[in-house]
């Protein structure tokens, strides 16, 4: 053998391991040819100066591995079948640092229709970069989530150490006590009597979507969203080749009677968020509501209820769920914790009908099994101990607090200058500027003092109107508030012509 | 108003909430016409006997939500918006009880090609009874893991009360600190180097299977899996309209020479499990990862290289994984913690070439946003302050040991009447009777006397061999082992014909 062995004597790495590495590496680079001869055990321990044994031991992986080969009284050969053209692209860090860089430009081929959507539509715009303050996402005020009630459940979990809480679940749609508890609460909270079992677990709204979308839509279908909606539905829908037709929404939600139109194709799915509209926040109104149910049921369409943030309404009662009002075919719930608790947890739930929980219930193995079942049990207990009704109460008594802020300096800082849209609802609020306002341009001078902020554009599937931006409060503090709105009041920019 | 309000005095609902619970159910069941006027709220409180405030406060929240509408000086009306056919479905308990029995024999309409696959093709056969001794499952033994090192983890987080541990994190492809560990952890265990970026954060290997599937597999495209294989990637396949090939398996690991055939479609994805082939459980041979590579550099085929339990092997150093090999764009990885820490944790995570982050980061948004945070940074503790090496290492041990007892056991129960496949690896065994045996039958006798069975016909594309069984024994102590060999023993049943 031609080649100089350097062992490192510092090294912790066994010496026998330290000749593997220098053997398998000589192979796969071509220094040792396929079909060469490798020294005998005793003639290598003794140019080494190592002990035999060492060498053996060497040899035993690298005829285990297939790197050798041994042929009974003719001695030991590197393997003749490791074809040549390969032994190359996986030896030298250099050659490797090279191609590393390479891949980077490749461009990737043979991408589904999914994967070529992802690669070439424009995607959604998240910057980097936190600002100080925060308008853009949805967050809850996290500081005041009861992290003590739950670590103690997560610890009494833990404690008992009950095994079937590492185990694999019998049913993927979810841990059996979460869903009775869900449907406790639903009947009390939203008026939406349903049993355990049509309530499916899954990873957060976002994952509920992508299973209804599935479930229903084939590339060419449509759906039917709301003109503004919500963006990650949209994208959901069009991943998978749905074709979107969106219907405006006035101050009562939804135009409904838009649905009547008989040059409209008929739609898959109608996605909605009635409860508190994204982004406008206005709530669909009850005779809406009726309204849009016996659309669904005479044209086979299925609504899908998103109840992101149904938790939060300042006055009167909550209008009940579409769910709550149809008991039949017609309506798929989608509701999660993400706002109520905190959106690091990823947990939701389906409320689907009789007939489709076997549907769900195989489509959600199939992503991903189950969801976490730890999670599952503390959320279960949270729910059933009283920390979650308790909590709500406490974020919505909160949450209006900051809301009259919210509008009270909005209204100081910019007076008749801007309209504030949607109901008394939510933990966010749209404002539209009287004057033309150049988007884009506010946006970067928001950002430079510190602000991030969303504008609406995004959430239009056309002529969106500009000069409209989402703030979201939930998180923020009534200093932070005020200090973001007189930033935001020196940031804008406002367009050229009429005003 | 013409009829009779009861209230419940025992009840903890306020009357307020009862009054407005019955006009609502009043209206929506009918009773309550549409534009009927109701009584002014001095003569509902007289004739009902309750206070006026009260029946204000149940008319307001129904004037709010809709249900009632009031004209300035002409009094109080139900809303005449109220489609008349939409009040009667959603009254009384037993319309909705003999509603709900129906809907279950409802055919759901409207399926997308995924749910119609999902709905009609034979579902995978989850037993909901769990035999007293289970060899169906892959489970690892959840008795030896440490969970209150996990635990200690869990309170470490919690307690920091680091809200970033709550909130949404900027990068959908994983924690970064986990990122790190798990690309450290590749590069010594399996001879993969990655940069952390590569690694993608996934609900487990079966959210890996499912979005490698989604970006490149097109219905009608074709995808190559072993023959016999995993089950839980073939659906992911087929329901998203792949057109399945096996390529046999013998005691190298997958034929790779069938790969040569020029009749052979171009294949989107070749799924393969080379460490410990399942359900076989031979190692995939050198010289054919090397060929498996060269041929996919060839074709433009993404090998799909499932590690789902590289971990457990017992003789020679580990074979290194095909992502190890091959540096360029054609092998995507999966790994997973399932099998080595427990199942009910959910995470695993895919390897990447660098042109594909972008794309895998924006599917997992869309799916699900990204993997729950808080187990995610507990993972990456457990790894980087080396639990993970040392239960593996135990694991390994103990493993090790349960394997040879399993061999032993064998033999001695079943002689030469069986065949044990696969190399010296992993938490389960393949047996092969040399007699022909009546698979149903065995398998229901099995189940008679408390012993849960896999046998392999569904883990077949075609031409299942019968007389062949999984036996898993990760979670299994060395006596339910020998007691489950001897009541398998006594509920084999043998087919008549030549042997």
């Amino acid at each position: 053998m031609d080649f100089p062995v350097t062992f490192d004597s510092q090294s912790t790495v066994p010496l026998h391991r330290q000749l593997y590495e220098e053997i398998r590496r000589a192979i796969l680079s071509g220094r040792l040819p396929a079909g060469q001869r490798v020294p005998s055990t005793r003639s290598l321990s003794e140019s080494l100066g190592i002990s035999r044994a060492t060498v053996t031991l060497a040899y035993d992986y690298l005829l285990d591995e297939g790197y050798l080969q041994s042929t009974l009284g003719s001695g030991t050969y590197v393997c003749r079948q490791l074809p040549d053209e390969l032994l190359r692209p996986a030896n030298t860090s250099k050659v490797s640092a090279r191609k590393s860089k390479t891949t980077e430009e490749v461009k990737v081929k043979g991408l589904s229709r999914y994967g070529a959507f992802l690669k070439d539509r424009p995607w959604l715009d998240f910057s980097s970069e936190e600002p100080e303050i925060q308008f853009s996402f949805g967050r809850p005020d996290m500081t005041a989530f009861p992290l003590r009630e739950w670590q103690q459940l997560v610890n009494h979990h833990l404690k008992e150490r009950n095994l079937t809480l590492l185990d694999s679940p019998s049913n993927a749609g979810g841990y059996l006590p979460l869903r009775n508890a869900i449907a406790q609460h639903l009947a009390k909270a939203r008026a939406v009597r349903c049993d355990a079992k049509q309530i499916i677990i899954v990873n957060g709204s976002q994952q509920a979507i992508d299973l209804v979308t599935r479930i229903f839509v084939d590339r060419g279908d449509f759906v039917g969203i709301e003109e503004p909606g919500y963006m990650g539905a949209k994208k959901a829908f069009e991943v998978q080749g749905a074709k979107l037709i969106g219907f405006p929404v006035d101050n009562q939600g939804l135009i409904v009677e838009k649905l009547r139109d008989p040059k409209l194709p008929p739609l898959k799915l109608l996605y909605v968020t009635p409860s508190h509209q994204f982004p406008t926040g206005v709530v669909l109104s009850l005779p809406r509501r009726l309204e849009l149910i016996a659309r669904a049921r005479q044209t086979g369409t299925i609504i899908v209820e998103d109840d992101y943030d149904s938790e939060y309404r300042y006055a009167g009662r909550p209008v009940p769920a579409l769910a709550g009002l149809e008991h039949g075919e017609s309506v798929i719930y989608i509701g999660t914790f993400s706002k109520v608790l905190f959106p690091a947890l990823r947990l939701g739930y389906l409320v689907v009908p009789n007939s489709m929980i076997e549907l769900f219930t195989r489509a959600k193995w199939l992503c991903d099994r189950h969801s976490p079942l730890l999670d599952q049990q503390v959320l279960a207990d949270f729910i059933t101990s009283g920390h979650f009704e308790r909590h709500v109460r406490k974020m919505r008594r909160l949450y209006e607090e900051r809301r009259k802020n919210v509008i009270a300096t909005l209204k100081l800082t910019f007076g008749n200058q801007i309209e504030i849209l949607g109901d008394n609802a939510g933990i966010n609020v749209l404002i539209r500027f009287l004057r033309p306002v150049d988007d884009k341009a506010t946006m970067d001078a928001a950002r430079e003092v510190g602000v991030g902020l969303a504008r609406t554009a995004n959430f239009y599937l056309q002529d969106a109107p500009g000069g409209e931006f989402l703030l979201n409060y939930g998180g923020l503090s009534t200093e932070e508030i005020e200090d973001g709105m007189r930033r935001l009041a020196s940031a804008m920019v406002f367009a050229e012509g009429p005003a």
